[in-house]
C-alpha cells in the first residue's frame, strides 16, 4: 500500500486487488522430503541430465536398428549375440553390425547401438544366435540421456507448493535440500467477554467456548502457514492494543475475532488505529456473511479484524485471509481446491453490490442451500461446501447452474 | 479375503471391489486442535446444547414482541428501560409487560423476553424509555439454546477426516481430544541394481537415483498415512524377503516398487511368496501405465508391487494404493479432489478393456494429453492433472468433455 488510504466498505474483489502488504516470509532451506506443500522460493533448476544415460525402455537386444531392415517371421534377421548389459553397470560391450547385446529394461545402451528390439521379437534357437522378426527403427526402444531434463531445466518453480512427485523429480535429479518461504506465521486472537477456553468444562449463563480460534488454526495450517494462538482477550481496548502489539512483533499476520457487538467491534478498531502506521485500510466489505471486516497494515504486518460469529469469521477468512497469508507465504501458484458444479435447488435472494456466501448440500448434482440463522456453525459444518452468488447478481433462480467450491 | 484368489490380470474396478485386506490400524486419542485431518474411530456426539442459552442475535431490545404489536415511526410502542445484559453474564433482570432490556449481539436473553428489537428500529429520545418503531414476532433475534446443536447430536463423523471447522465445532462442544484411527504406517521398499540413494552425488554409468520412494512418501503423507522409507534392496530375492519380512511385521502397509525389467519382477513375486498366507491376490492389473502391478496380503497386511518406472508406479499407486491405504486407515469418507472439465485436444487411443490415465495440461478448458516414453517423470511434473479413458472405450476423440483430476 502506498500512503493510507482508507475505504469504509469496499468490494472483496476490490479488497483483495488493493490491499498487498508488502510483508514476506523470510527464506529457509529444508531437507527435499519435509518440503511436501512448501513453496520454492525460487526456481530449482537441475544440474544433471536426466535419466543421466541413454537406457532401454524395454527387455530386449540392442541393435544397429539397420541391421534388422526387412526382418519378418519368414526371414528372421540373424545376429551374433555379444554378450549382455547387467542393470547398474556400463556395457562392457559395443555393438558392431550384425550382433546384439541383451539389455534389461533400464540398462545402458551399448556404445555402437541405435535401437532396441523388444524380446517379443526375438527368438534364441542356437546358443550365441539371435533371431530378430520385426524391424526396429533408430531410437526404438531408447530414451535418450537428457530426455526427461536436460541440465539446467526447471524442475520446480517459485511460489508453487511442492507435490509429491516433484519431490520425486528432485530425488532424481540429486537435490537434497530446497529453499523455501518460510511458513507464514499467524497470531489467531480471539476477542469478547463473553468466549471461554475450549477447555472449560462448565459454563457459566452468557458465555459460549472459542470455536473460532481452532477453526482458524485449522485453516492456517492447511494453508501452508504456522497457527500462533494468543487465546482470549477482554473486549479492552488496553488489553487488546498490547496483545495485537506482541503479535505485530512476532508474526507475519495478525488475525482478530473482533467480538460480536458493535461496541466490541469498535473496541477493536480502536486498537488496531493505535497500533502504527499505514493502519487501517478498508473498514468493511461487501460480503455476506463477514460485513464487519476490517482490513490493516500496521507496522509491516497484515492485520485481519474478523466478525465475531464464528461462521461469519471463517467464510471470510477463507475468501480474504487465506489469499493474504498467501501472498505473505509467497504462493503465488496455490493448489486448485476441489469443485463440482451442481445445480441450485432452491432460489438464492443476493443484494446487487454484494458477494454472498451460500453454504450448500450436495447430492447428486443438486446444490441445497443451507438457511438459518447466519452465525450457526453446525451450517457450516452439516455443508459439503458453498456457492458464491457474485456482487453483479441480485440472487439465482433455482435450476441455475453452479460451482459449488467444495470443503475438503 | 476369504481363501487365497489368484488372479492374472484384473481391471482397475474388480481390483479396487475385491481387494479388501482386514488389517485396520487401532484408535488412539489425540488433542482436538492436533487432530486436523484425522479420521474419527466413531462418531462424536456433543454432551452439550450450543449455543447453551438463548442468545440474542442483534444489538437491540429484549421485549415482549406483543408489546410491539402495530409499532411505527409515527406511533412508537414506549416500553420502560428496565436495565441491560452484559456481554458473558447472566440477565440479572427480567422483561415484564410494557419494558424492555438493552442486550448486545451473542448476550443471553432475559427471562420474560421473547424476541430482540434491533437498535436501529428504536430511539431513545428521553432517558429511560425506549421507542420501538417496529414490530417484532416472537422469536425474532433470537437463537434458541440448542439451535446450533442439541445434546446428543453428531457433530464429527467416524471415517471423515476432520476439516478445520470441524475442529471449531469440537471446541465449541468443550470437546478437547477426538479418537482417530491411528495413521497407516507404510513401508516403501525400493528395488533395483540401478538404482542409488537421491544423496549419492556421483552417479557411475547405468546408475539412476530414486525418485519413487521420496514421490511415494509424500503421496502416503498427503493421504493421512506415516511413511517409512525402507531404502533400496538389490534385486535379490533372499534379500528382499528378508525387507519385506520386517516391513510386513512392523507397518500396515507395504509398498514395494518392484524393479522394471522382468527379472526383477519375478524376484518381487517370489519374495512376496514366500512372505505367508494368503498372498498373492493379483498379479496384473488392465490399466496404463501401470500392468505389472501386484497385490498380495502377506500375514494380515496388505502389500501393493509397483511397477518399477517411476511415473507408473506414481500413478497406479495414486488409483490403487491410496484407497487401499484410506481403507487401512479407517477413512470411509475421504476428502473431494479438485477436478475441473476441459475438451480434449487431440484423440487419445485406448484398448477396450484396459483403463487408460492419460497426463494432461489444461489451459483455457482445453486438456493436451502429454505423450511420450510412459517412464518419464517429467511428464507427471509437466502435468495439470490426469484423465481417465474407462476400460470400456477404444479410445477418446479430440474434443470429448473429460474430468480432468487435478494435482494438488
Amino acid at each position: 500500500m502506498s500512503g493510507k488510504e482508507f475505504f469504509a466498505t469496499l468490494s472483496v474483489h476490490e479488497a483483495l486487488a488493493g490491499f498487498r502488504p508488502c510483508r514476506r516470509t523470510g527464506v529457509e532451506a529444508v531437507a527435499r522430503d519435509a518440503a511436501l506443500g512448501r513453496a520454492p522460493a525460487s526456481p530449482v533448476v537441475s544440474d544433471a541430465a536426466l535419466p543421466g544415460f541413454a537406457r532401454s525402455t524395454v527387455d530386449g537386444y540392442a541393435v544397429r536398428a539397420a541391421d534388422t531392415h526387412g526382418a519378418s517371421d519368414a526371414l528372421p534377421a540373424y545376429l551374433d549375440l555379444a554378450g549382455a548389459v547387467r542393470m547398474g553397470t556400463a556395457a562392457d560391450v559395443a555393438v558392431r553390425t550384425a550382433t546384439a547385446v541383451q539389455v534389461p529394461t533400464g540398462a545402458v545402451i551399448p556404445d555402437g547401438a541405435d535401437a532396441v528390439v523388444m524380446v517379443e521379437h526375438t527368438q534364441v534357437t542356437m546358443p550365441g544366435l539371435v533371431e530378430v522378426t520385426r524391424p526396429v527403427a533408430v531410437g526404438d526402444g531408447i530414451v535418450r540421456a537428457d530426455e526427461d531434463v536436460a541440465v539446467g531445466t526447471e524442475i520446480a518453480s517459485a511460489g508453487r507448493p511442492l507435490r509429491a512427485h516433484d519431490l520425486g523429480m528432485l530425488a532424481a535429479a540429486g537435490v537434497t535440500e530446497v529453499k523455501v518461504r518460510a511458513r507464514p506465521r499467524v497470531a489467531v486472537v480471539s476477542t469478547g467477554d463473553e468466549v471461554v477456553l475450549p477447555e472449560q468444562v462448565q459454563l457459566s449463563p452468557g458465555q459460549v467456548r472459542d470455536a473460532t480460534a481452532s477453526a482458524l488454526a485449522g485453516l492456517v495450517a492447511e494453508a501452508g502457514g504456522e497457527p500462533s494462538v494468543r487465546g482470549i482477550v477482554p473486549d479492552d481496548v488496553e488489553a487488546l492494543t498490547e496483545t495485537l502489539n506482541a503479535a505485530v512483533h512476532d508474526c507475519d499476520l495478525v488475525v482478530v475475532s473482533a467480538g460480536s457487538s458493535v461496541g466490541a467491534r469498535d473496541e477493536t478498531t480502536a486498537a488496531v488505529e493505535a497500533l502504527g502506521e499505514p493502519g487501517i485500510y478498508c473498514h468493511g466489505l461487501a460480503i455476506k456473511p463477514g460485513k464487519p471486516t476490517l482490513l490493516a497494515e500496521c507496522k509491516g504486518v497484515p492485520v485481519i479484524g474478523l466478525p465475531g460469529n464464528p461462521l461469519s469469521a471463517l467464510v471470510v477468512f477463507r475468501l480474504v485471509g487465506l489469499p493474504v497469508l498467501r501472498m505473505v507465504g509467497g504462493i503465488t501458484d496455490p493448489p486448485p481446491e476441489p469443485s463440482t458444479t451442481a445445480t441450485l435447488s432452491r432460489a438464492v435472494a443476493s443484494a446487487a453490490g454484494r458477494l454472498d456466501v451460500v453454504q450448500v448440500r450436495v447430492r447428486d448434482g443438486v446444490a441445497t442451500p443451507l438457511f438459518g440463522f447466519s452465525a450457526l456453525l453446525s451450517r457450516l459444518t452439516s455443508a459439503d461446501g458453498y456457492v458464491v452468488v457474485p456482487d453483479a447478481a441480485t440472487g439465482l433462480d433455482a435450476g441455475t447452474p453452479v460451482t459449488v467450491t467444495l470443503y475438503r
